[in-house]
């Protein structure tokens, strides 16, 4: 058989690349686990999570991540922090660029996850004055403030809900006139008091002087353009692949995210897909480490049938 | 809108059930879970889970079971016990036949589970005397005495090794000369000095008057037939899906599986399946809880579709 660095190599530590990395390791493989920034992935910024089976009174984002990363290294995955830069896999032999060296492996799971959608109104100039994605980080800055949420999904309207910790007042808007979320979830929103929804409009624009003072909504419906004065805007519309160092390397949909069959194969043989990147009917931690298990054992097949 | 009982009826309370009803109870469904004996489903005999992500000491199958539960019905989840005699799904109302009536829903998730496969050695005369499927249930009995263990899977050697500290030897037999166990299993069985390996051979019978005496076995490359003085026979080969009720209601596999698409959709528009009954590449308890939140949201969205 051909020699490389490594049986396997997974990319992303969220739910799915660490749950690879557990059945990775305990089937033996010579694996190792990159990881750009933190272990933890999506799920960091997710201040509590219910529907997790197996966590009655719920689990922080951080614990439960932290729970895998620990399973994971004891039973001997080996994780390190380091960028993927590109993919090299029309050879048998699959090459990982990263900045300083080229890795070389016989498998390869790709689990780097999602991101946040931007709006595209220049909320960037405001990233860290007042525009975030992530309540857990930023929430507590903004305690006895006024901030504004966008989306209609259930991570606008659960995050909504927990800013009410701090904030005074959360204006959810939508574009909808009713929200995607989970009815529990839309329950505990439209009767808490904090929360004032904006219906059937968009962001249209943010400004400030010495940060965010202002929030420009649109009513789609009458056209009329309004300011809401707030210091914050959360901004939850969705999310994009993490693949920026894929360059079509393997397939995938319209979207950008990985096609994969029952067995978390991609369009390269050896390649998997598991997880937010992949393309799935629903993202959800349950899913990704379903994904995981599968693409794990998958790999661990497909060495064994190599030459 | 048709009425019906309930929006959604999920069968068996295995890990695959109890997370559809944790992701039905938030969807604020009306929900009904029914199962025929106590949840769990098969994780119960499962001694030791090391490889459901969260948990970084392992856990025991019953503990998982009950957290997962306690979960479920925190959320709101009704779980009744019953068994389903037969299904009725020729109308847009589906059918649950019970033993003392018939449930109406607008949709169901089968997640019945599987069960283990009998050798058919005339091994249910010592049901209850020697023979077990369970090492987690039975094993205890076998204190100071000699067993014999047949399989080459996960199961087999994670439950023989469990056996070892009751046992004072296990005979594992296998009709291969190697196992397809994971690595880190295979590991600590072959290290492990009461267990020993009885390669290329099956099981032919089991004798005994007052209960399990002796287990016959037959070497498959010299045909030679040997008999291991035993009193206890576990038999882990491999399982069948529970689908007693199904009679051909939604399509399925050769071997019985239920076949179902990446939505968890049967051939039945609105019948879901999940976790070990569906016809699946890996039969994990990560997995069935992926199959499951799938299984719960597809429900939920073809619910919001009907007319």
């Amino acid at each position: 058989m051909m020699k490389t660095d490594y049986d396997l190599v997974i990319i992303g530590a969220g739910p799915a690349g660490l749950t690879a990395g557990i059945y990775a390791a305990r089937a033996r493989m010579n694996v190792l686990l990159l990881e750009k920034a933190a272990p933890g992935g999506q799920i960091l910024i997710t201040d509590w999570i219910e529907n997790y089976p197996g966590f009655p009174e719920g689990i922080s984002g951080y614990d439960l991540s932290e729970k895998m990363k620990i399973q994971a290294e004891s039973l001997g995955l080996k994780i390190e922090s380091a960028e993927v830069h590109s993919l090299n896999l029309s050879g048998q032999a699959k090459e990982i660029v990263l900045k300083d060296r080229t890795l070389t492996t016989k498998s390869l799971i790709i689990a780097s996850g999602a991101s946040p959608k931007k709006l595209g109104i220049g909320e960037e100039k405001f990233f860290g004055k007042g525009v975030s994605f992530c309540a857990t980080c930023d929430g507590p800055f903004f305690k006895g403030k006024t901030v504004v949420a966008v989306g209609g999904g259930d991570t606008a309207v659960q995050e909504s809900i927990f800013l009410t910790k701090f904030a005074k007042k959360v204006y959810l808007v939508h574009r909808r006139n009713e929200l995607r979320a989970a009815k529990i979830l839309q329950e505990r929103a439209l009767k808490n008091e904090k929360i004032e929804f904006v219906w059937d409009s968009v962001v249209t624009g943010v400004e400030g002087f010495f940060g965010l003072e202002g929030v420009k909504v649109k009513n789609l419906k009458t056209e009329e353009e309004t300011t809401i004065s707030a210091n914050g805007c959360f901004i939850w519309v969705g999310i994009l692949p993490n693949t920026f160092f894929l360059n079509d390397a393997v397939k995938t949909d319209e979207f950008g995210f990985i096609t994969a069959d029952a067995k978390m194969q991609t369009s390269v043989p050896g390649v998997f897909a598991a997880g937010d990147v992949r393309d799935t009917p629903l993202r959800q931690i349950a899913t990704a480490v379903g994904d995981a298990a599968i693409a794990a054992i998958s790999a661990e097949h497909y060495i064994e049938n190599l030459s």
